[in-house]
């Protein structure tokens, strides 16, 4: 099947949108997603964006059942660690259901690391949950290896009145 | 004791640069940094940096042994949940042993926070070693929870030779 992959813009902000309820349905946390086609617009495309993206598009004739052409995306942004130095994180890669199995996953994924390495970066980084077997699997053969279960790193976090109390400093 | 908590500049790389190493020595790693002064002077302050610094500081009269009067420091720079939006990522919190036990940590850690929350954002997010059972305590009385140990999240990295071949897609 042909696809091709490029850059986000503005106007792909619902489907974004879109996929984004998509894949945490998939991940079983729907309740969990705040985020809105207009946080998108803003948080992604004005002035020192908080995050790039890039889409996966097929062919008018191979939309999806619901009439879909993008079908799928990933989000990205570049971070830093103080041992290796410039990183690219890969927040979200997703292809839906019914167009899995064609390598539009790898596509994604390779163009972040190409656009990655254009800016320098040595390492990319995301997350996986540990029950999602069939990703987990799908990250090692490419290559990418478990930093939590090989070095113990843990993902922390703060949000909310917690937040809040430490910004205060009255904890 | 005094100390103040203040924007880190270029002239304070040098002494960044020697705290990442301290910081790596104590967490048995100090093999891994590749980083310099230089690096960090050319990716923290340069036009669109990849990350920003707090640095504390201690009048000259309480300097350490060694004489440095900049005991501590936090890396961080701004990513993106798409779930939750706009969130703040702690790379780095380093305080030197001698000036532990003097709220200075928790002081850097409440400056991120601030700044995090000035941003428009609603998550703290950093990672920590298993292993460093007198860090985890720290963080998780500050009300920070443990994203990997509740929610089953695992680091994952791509680098090297796999990142190239994943760049190029012919893996």
């Amino acid at each position: 099947m042909d696809f091709t992959i490029r850059a986000a813009t503005l106007e792909d902000c619902k489907d974004i949108s879109r996929m984004i309820l998509e894949l945490a349905e998939y991940e079983k946390a729907s309740d969990q997603v705040k985020i809105t086609q207009r946080d998108l617009e803003q948080d992604g495309f004005s002035k020192n964006p908080f995050f790039h993206g890039i889409i996966a598009e097929v062919p008018e004739h191979h939309k999806s059942r619901e009439g879909h052409t993008k079908v799928g995306y990933s989000l990205y942004f570049y971070t830093y660690s103080s041992w290796k130095g410039r990183a690219v994180y890969m927040e979200d890669l997703y292809v839906m259901p019914e167009f899995r199995g064609k390598g539009i996953g790898k596509a994604l994924m390779s163009k972040v690391s190409q656009l990655g390495l254009a800016a320098g970066c040595t390492q990319l980084n995301f997350t996986v949950l540990d029950w999602n077997k069939s990703s987990l699997d799908f990250y090692l053969k490419q290559g990418c290896w478990d930093v939590t279960s090989d070095l113990g790193y843990h993902c922390m976090r703060c949000e909310g009145d917690a937040l809040e109390h430490l910004a205060q400093g009255d904890l």
